[in-house]
């Protein structure tokens, strides 16, 4: 990568790491910056749409990176059971390790700000259906059938995104943990019938 | 109620709303007063704590409002698993009408604030506490034996949350009904056993 290429990543991560824990209005860009290591006025040479196109592409990444980990999660489980319960653990170690800060990496931007900005909005649309289509696979890739393999997706992802916000606004990681068990149960039956 | 209690109410419930659908950090305190009705100076009267203290019983009040609501529509249903479609219906119906800004009245706020401010966290807390309550009763009300009863409350409101989340992002309603469709299924099952 280039120092440029370099710096705009930073800019990135810092970004996403920032509007996952505090959302999009309560995010300056010179905690953004300052975050990423980068000199005022750089920002917007990377981001000429400034802070709505650095959230909208910073929910991307975030949602790529997401995608990439639960895809990786689930193919290396032993069963779908079992990978539904190691995703829950992944997302337990960040609550924790975050002081509850850090649940679901496009939920605070998708409630505080996609209804102000579409290309936002977009974006956090895109993750979520990224999200889904990683699960309906996995379910497909064990024998469940095309619609009920996307309504389990649907249904696994819903689930997931409460239990996450429930954990945060309760600091504890008993309400994820229980859903995923559920959860987990219901993704065995679906598989083994 | 004095004129002064009024006052007050109509600051809350302006509130409340702009918490719903845009959260802690996007609402300005002039934009409050605006929607209230009520003249600058006032609301310091009434919230000596500011916009923290204004939040944190603006969540009360509408984590009462749902409790309440929920409550009757489960209490008048046929059946339990009719119940759940109902309550769907009507934050459908929520959300349809509002263009997709108002979803669950407590989720943007407990994204967006909780991690700051342990009073509008313990607000929070305190709403989905009493809406897990209300379900749990009703569940034991039809037979779940108690540590069922309360798991399935868990579950349920985890995946209202997160099926509300999804419908405000896609802008469709779609995945609240199937989500709601699947609990309802859950909950006949439960409560049948």
């Amino acid at each position: 990568m280039t120092p440029r290429t370099q710096t705009r990543e930073r800019l990135l991560h810092a970004a996403a790491g920032l509007f996952r824990s505090q959302g999009y209005a309560s995010t300056g860009l010179t905690q953004v910056l300052a975050e990423g290591g980068a000199p005022k006025g750089v920002l917007y040479f990377h981001f000429p749409g400034g802070k709505e196109q650095l959230a909208a592409e910073a929910v991307a990444l975030a949602g790529r990176q997401l995608c990439e980990m639960i895809t990786a999660v689930l193919a290396a489980a032993p069963d779908p059971g079992t990978g539904i319960g190691q995703v829950a653990g992944l997302f337990g170690q960040a609550l924790l390790a975050s002081g509850f800060r850090e649940g679901c990496p496009v939920a605070t931007v998708a409630l505080d700000a996609s209804a102000g900005s579409e290309a936002i909005r977009m974006s956090c649309e895109g993750a979520y259906g990224s999200w889904a289509d990683a699960l309906e696979r996995h379910f497909r890739d064990h024998g469940v059938a095309g619609a009920d393999a996307r309504q389990l997706a649907t249904f696994v992802l819903a689930s997931f995104e409460g239990a996450l916000l429930l954990a945060r606004v309760q600091r504890d990681v008993a309400p994820l943990y229980a859903v995923a068990a559920t959860l987990a149960g219901m993704v065995d039956k679906a598989v083994s019938t």
